[in-house]
């Protein structure tokens, strides 16, 4: 787990008081910051000392391998090594920032480290700050990377950040779109675990705190105000918990076909197939759609047509793949359930 | 914040997996084990190896840093250092286990470091096994010490476990009477933080979850199961988070005071108070009451009669002592509200 927690409005504040004991002598921070930050007046606000260095990330997709391990081969040739790496962003940056940190001191390339407790030494100390909140990716275990043959994260006791600061001020000037996406992350997730075959009391009472702040900034609130901010940035804290012990669905399974053929991202890819599963998650589907149409968010349909019939299979394939998922949602009979055939019918409908 | 959590039923299984890759050669693990399980069946599921040494905590009383001194002096003196130290018992082992691992690697007497950041070094590889729910102790960043001048904990970065096994299957076998006073402990600290004036959304997200956890086991149950255990122990996990951002209030500020004069433990002093704060507490004290009786549980009434007027007013100082308690629950003026008198009147209802 994260071993250092701030939380609190302002929180912003107190990053140089943090890192500045990690200081280590001619080594510089590195300040990884979303690049939708560039000309934002959060920019002024961070510390910066010496040699440190912002790096404006490009997130316009989910982070690849092959851009892990360029930072990291960069900041080694310019510094040798670094104190910290402090990502500024959504689940796109946290995951960044995971990863560049590690890859500091680990061998080789990222790609060699996705998989389940790869990873050979601890990166160098690294500090979250999220600036969306929904993924979870401030206190994940992973880091979700897209390489040269796999979608799958470097899981391991090495890749939680060493310190998180969650400043819910942060989230206010997030566009109102991204905010529900990145917002309906955590919920679907929790619809899927909780409903799921995988599940104990220490996932559940995450989960359903999770779900619960989720219902209060987009169910019963009518308008965004500061209590949605903090409350959304503990419900995506909530929700990154209740993984240890849980596993996602339906959603989450066709969602990284989607993104692995189209590069739909995370947030938005999960909410274009939760649209279509009444099936599988009726109670979820049905609450999903209302805060949709109350917070007057528009979900694109239709982008899967005129796909060819092996860009089916692609999607397909990647989606099957994700055996724990299916089996966590439908139970160890999955297979007789959603079988290929009703599963491209699926992908038809998004 | 604990590094390292493990939670499921049979996980006191995996103990030996866990500290095996923290053992130094020649240097020992020591087991501290609440002096309860002295010929219980627990005993010989503890993966003693080589040196490693059970000691049998003597927790009749709630732990003194005479007490704490003591254990880590002999062990210093047995075995130069230790591995580790692994605290399996309730509240008081949990914290004799963390003020012992500091003080084999602190100098001086733990009496020295009573308050907060004072200690200087971290202590050896600490693992907290919980027995018995509702404290919080197996997550808090302090460890609740009776001194030479006062009853105060070693508050530091360095006091937390380094991990924490929470297994539900320990919790079974507890004295009913023992499991709803600790349990207590969580639900008095719930309704102190959420009506009080220090509380943050980090906070109250955790202290609503140990609230709804402690009704299900103790208002909406008709009687003890697995899943009994399961929900307490989350919610002593959850009430123990939620302390990061809160404070407690007109209950524990008035059982310290009966602590430090009559030695009541903790959960129970709690509870004895709790029963006489309808004023300050309607709500929770109703439903307190109804807990009480549902569970078929006795509070000790009558435990102040007979003590002089000397004694009173030695509660009444140690309890009036505990400023931030009253202000979070009586607001800034809280010494016009809470004056020596009427706390008088208080003491001699208990």
């Amino acid at each position: 787990m994260v071993g250092y927690v701030v939380y609190g409005r302002g929180s912003f504040n107190q990053l140089e008081e943090i890192i500045e004991p990690h200081r280590k002598k001619g080594a510089p921070v590195i300040f990884l910051a979303d690049h939708f930050f560039n000309s934002h007046p959060l920019i002024n606000r961070i510390p910066v000392d010496g040699k440190d260095k912002i790096i404006f990330a490009d997130v316009t997709y989910e982070p690849k391998t092959t851009y892990v391990d360029q930072l990291a081969q960069e900041l080694k040739e310019e510094f040798g090594t670094v104190s910290g790496v402090v990502g500024i962003g959504g689940g796109s940056t946290m995951d960044l920032a995971k990863a560049v940190s590690l890859m500091m001191n680990n061998p080789g390339s990222s790609a060699d480290y996705q998989g389940w407790d790869l990873v050979k030494f601890p990166g160098v100390y690294k500090v979250g700050i999220p600036t969306l909140s929904g993924t979870g990716a401030e206190v994940s275990r992973t880091t979700v990377l897209t390489g040269p043959t796999k979608k799958l994260g470097m899981n391991s006791d090495f890749t939680p950040f060493d310190q998180i600061i969650l400043d819910p001020e942060l989230t206010a000037d997030a566009p109102a779109n991204q905010r529900f996406y990145t917002g309906m992350d955590c919920y679907i997730h929790c619809i899927e675990s909780l409903t799921g075959t995988y599940l104990n009391e220490f996932s559940k009472s995450y989960g359903e705190k999770a779900l619960q702040l989720c219902r209060d900034v987009f169910v019963k609130k009518d308008s965004w105000d500061a209590e949605s901010d903090d409350k959304l940035m503990m419900a995506s804290y909530a929700g990154g918990m209740s993984i240890a012990y849980s596993q996602v669905g339906v959603a989450h399974a066709v969602s990284y076909g989607l993104s692995y053929l189209l590069g739909t991202k995370h947030g938005i890819g999960n909410c274009i197939v939760m649209n279509h599963l009444e099936e599988y998650y009726p109670e979820g589907v049905k609450e999903f759609k209302y805060m949709v149409e109350k917070n007057k968010i528009v979900i694109p349909t239709g982008i899967t047509k005129g796909l060819s019939d092996s860009d089916f299979e692609k999607m397909i394939n990647v989606s099957m793949g994700m055996k724990p998922l299916w089996e966590n949602a439908l139970g160890p009979d999955w297979e007789k359930i959603m079988t290929r055939e009703s599963l491209h019918i699926l992908f038809e409908k998004l």
